[in-house]
């Protein structure tokens, strides 16, 4: 099995840059994989893609470096094995709110004596010659995603699961339970606050921080608190913002805007 | 049937802001419609989508006010008449190098006794009642793409096709097919001339003259020699385009590149 | 975000007529979209289309007036909050037998505080600016199907669930779990007497009865009885009985049945 | 090789019943597929199925009796072939205007000596054993369409081409060429005229006659004046009439129409 | 309804032969089903297909004889009821290790009053006529997968359920669960006795044992052993053999190996 | 632009090793690549996909060192030129039968002055940096498929064709054209005649010859004759030869044949 090199990454304390991606197409998926992100998750939460697309798109990335990831839509295992037997090698998990369902998580990622996966990693094994059982364990990622109040409260718990390799931040959501806007301002001090706890966790127990990017401003500080986990790109949110600009300033120049 | 907005624009002497779109996904097309460009161009030649996944594109932008456009992969009647038939109001057509082919091309878009496009519109009838018939002769687009040398020396003829509404350049293969280079200079003189023989042949014969625009600069310098029909964005440049920026803009602040 | 055409509807005393969409394909959701429904719903649940097919239903209706609800394949987060992301404006949940249920379904559509949905309105907000979040709560409908024999023991309590809009009578399987036919006779004593006490419960708690329809008969008797949700057409169906019917007939007329 | 029914029919002197398949959707094959009819057409003309749909549609439909016939985009060899190795049994072709195209089409559906049909029925001979290559040149239908006014000036040319097994009326597109109107009216003298032309030409050279039906009277015309393949059912034409007819009645029921 | 021939096979005392489909693919499941297997399951567990596409493999299956399963991908009542709609006729749910657990897989398999499968077999009752409903429960088959040490445990309480029909070894996972390798060894004395444990435990109860099968050898011992139900074949492992094998086979003799 | 390994292999003088794909899927594509095939031939002719799922295909093996090639339906420049965009390395053109055709074939796949290749190699110019346009030329193959008596009479003409880079037998066509068999004997002497005359033409112009291999003895056989590009696999072929094979070999063990 290949190594994972976002962990060769996190082992050389840099951070590793992560593309997200929404469009249910493996042409987009290629084209941002060659972009040379460190990693992308493809999104089967919030984007648009379900199992069968994202398919096509693990194997429109396998010819790049990137290291594929996946959010799940839920904490559910039948999606998580089906995601990992496909190829990705990483998932991450929204809405853990408890230590029970982190280990549910984790544990549906990890072949036994650590968790119940079950056995059939039809595509992922295509090159990983005989191995892919016995390092499976050790190179898939989990990360739990933090973006309640009540992961808040039991982020210690959470943090310590057995097996878990990350926490990621979901910013919006975590903004809105905790009664704040949907506009995230990073800046304001329940952020702040919210993100040190979740970085001062995460390295109570050894595990990798990762949050969203909106700006480079962002990432500084973002990197500066701890996050090695980054994601300053996602697929629709450019293309929309390009296309948008581009017309804006062909309008302008042309004076009719 | 709806009154084709793209007429109107250039009956104001406007120029039409048009997008292209290569990437095989519906939804994509859906953003790029919503991002407010006067019409869109689905490219079934360099594009990656075929008939099925442009019908899809089709439906998803017809929520927006977009004028949808399809660039056939040849100068081929049943993939012509498929797509008018699909809902596209307007047709693209590569590699057209004489009289004889630019007839070939305008007649399949057009009903008796204009042309021999055969009847059935069934999605392009959805929204127009009973008079698609007899609409739909003056309502779609014919753009006769002119990128060979023997195209430009077949100028005049083409562009008085009856029937024909249009001159797109295809820049790239009009350069190479000039013995220039495939990294496209407008501004040199062989380039120059021909863009300005299009124009005049199109305002000659009282067609629009459209092209590729590849910065804010081409884009004034080409409406000022008279182009009505301007193309800034390309999807899966504008995609690749925004990811690279960045990602190197991301490394950069990190300190990594 | 637009408003729902549904409450206005029923604000003003209206029924909605809904079609019921089986067929797992963007072209026939078109066509019944143009017919003119009130409201259509897509049916993950007994229908033949999964989450990617539905998404490009949801594309291809929006070009028109019907409000696009879906109904889930199960009381499941994950699902449910994917086809609101994707532009459903209402879900129907099946099988929702006792409170929990109905607290687990209704909090899977609404934001916090009200609920655990989610954010990232993908394709949802395409067309509803800044507002998508402070409006979605308020706009989104949530009917839960009262199909069975238990759900009718406990249906007060999941009728008084906060943010339930609806009730929706599955007549076949409540049929069914009240030990009748699969043959349902809305005429019989029982299933009266099940139609007049879900319609109670939802008057008493300002809800909406929804059903299916299968006559002319048959809408005239629930809409006095009180439901203003009403289905008389399903796609597969229909394209069954009117090709069934075309056939005998011709053959009929020719002699040969 | 299965024998083809319809071949069958016609020897009886029946007339077969065909159904028209607009709507790209494998299931949607399949209802029709078993609602009886002796023959279905798929249409990739103004159908909205490309070649990958159609051979989803071919496989559905494999479980029914009917026998699957295509209408191809255009005279085009590369297509007719694709789908008779798809299993299609025969095939439709548009806009036969002349000798010559005629015997390119039917050639193109013949092995040799009697065409050029390339060899490859990979899942045509999927229940054919060994003897698929000896039977496909006698099963295979070819129709070439009769739809314009020079179409009838060569009718008898076209109709004496070796291997053609029946004429196959577009009656829209001949009302158009024939300078009538969209709205075709089968009774006016010129279509008339046309239609007893066409049948007179097809017994003269033994070939089978079809041609759309629009309602039950229109059958029996068709049928007497000796045409024995009729198409009284189009599945979009089937589900739009269905659903709005429901609605409509639906609505004056209630009062609100 | 169509007799389920696996229980005739049974009745006569002879083993099913079963086909293992991972290609997410109708054009292999249509030649695996044409090969003559008694039964295939489409495996949407490990397997690389969806429901979407499960379904166009239940569809071109469907004019063979050949009677197809599907095995889940976890045991979760919205998915096993779709497959059971969209014509499966039976279901091999994994990782079934409680009595619970076999409770909730059988009880969603089968209609009220021996379940809570919901009503609605849209393409299931395509051919069935009325019979459907009151068919069904004597006709899906249900296995539950034995795969863990826990499962082992609570054997004859999960052979008890009432509505099982079977029970499915899973090789690996038992293998791995029982701290055993990942390459099993069938004739190991834990795996041996494992799957005496659970041939008794099926005979007991009146239910089925069924297992996969990688070598003839194999093959005649577990039929020795009383398992009835036996798979030698999965698509991948097939292809993927007789790729390598032709490759190495032709190399060798080219003398390039 | 990687350089294309298969000119490398034959100036080393050695045979490629080439698969052929008909099975319509990603999967089956990347299972085949992986195999460790010289090349593969995505067949767009007889095979059942289309440009879409070949698009699809071509991005799933990516990842291998596998040369991907493409059989097009017809001697059509839209398709080439699209499958060259989307990545294919090569292409093979059936049923070239005169010079005239192998001149449009070639000039299709070469850009100006060699041929009219329209530029635009979207995909394909993925992982080639800057020099896509200049080294396209030199490094797509191109070969004509000699399948019938009419192309054996042209043939030195036809191998002459500037640009031309082989020779690909279609044997069953050929024998079929021949007036043989649809069961080919490449040991009878008109075939052998025709092989040498093609393998002479071939090495006369410097081509190479290439054929389909059924056999070990085929392919020593073959290349001693001199052909170099051999294709001893079929993914259907193969496929349904193993099932069929364990089918039967388990029943046989068992005792049941």
């Amino acid at each position: 099995m290949r190594d994972n090199r976002l962990r060769g990454l996190w082992q050389e304390g840099k951070a590793a840059i992560n593309a997200w991606l929404t469009i249910p197409s493996a042409w987009t998926a290629e084209v941002m994989a060659h972009a040379g992100f460190d990693a992308m998750t493809i999104d089967l939460q919030h984007g648009l893609m379900d199992y069968q697309t994202a398919l096509s798109m693990l194997q429109a990335v396998a010819s790049s470096t990137v290291v594929p990831l996946a959010r799940v839509p839920w904490n559910e295992p039948g999606m998580i094995m089906r995601l990992l037997d496909a190829g990705a090698v990483g998932i991450i998990c929204p809405m853990v709110n408890s230590r029970t369902e982190a280990e549910a998580f984790v544990r549906a990622c990890r072949y036994p004596p650590l968790g119940y996966r079950s056995y059939g990693p039809i595509r992922a094994a295509v090159n990983s010659g005989e191995d892919y059982f016995s390092a499976a364990n050790q190179t898939i990622l989990t990360f739990a995603m933090i973006e309640t109040a009540q992961a808040l409260d039991n982020l210690d718990d959470i943090a310590a699961t057995p097996g878990l390799d990350g926490l990621y931040v979901g910013t919006i959501d975590l903004s809105i339970s905790l009664g704040l806007s949907d506009k995230v301002n990073l800046n304001s001090s329940p952020m702040e606050e919210a993100l040190d706890k979740i970085v001062h966790a995460a390295h109570k127990h050894d595990l990798v921080a990762g949050i969203h990017v909106y700006s480079p401003e962002n990432a500084v500080m973002l990197a500066k608190r701890g996050f090695r986990m980054l994601t300053p790109a996602n697929d629709t949110v450019l293309l929309r913002g390009a296309a948008g600009s581009v017309l804006e300033q062909t309008r302008r120049v042309l004076g009719f805007a």
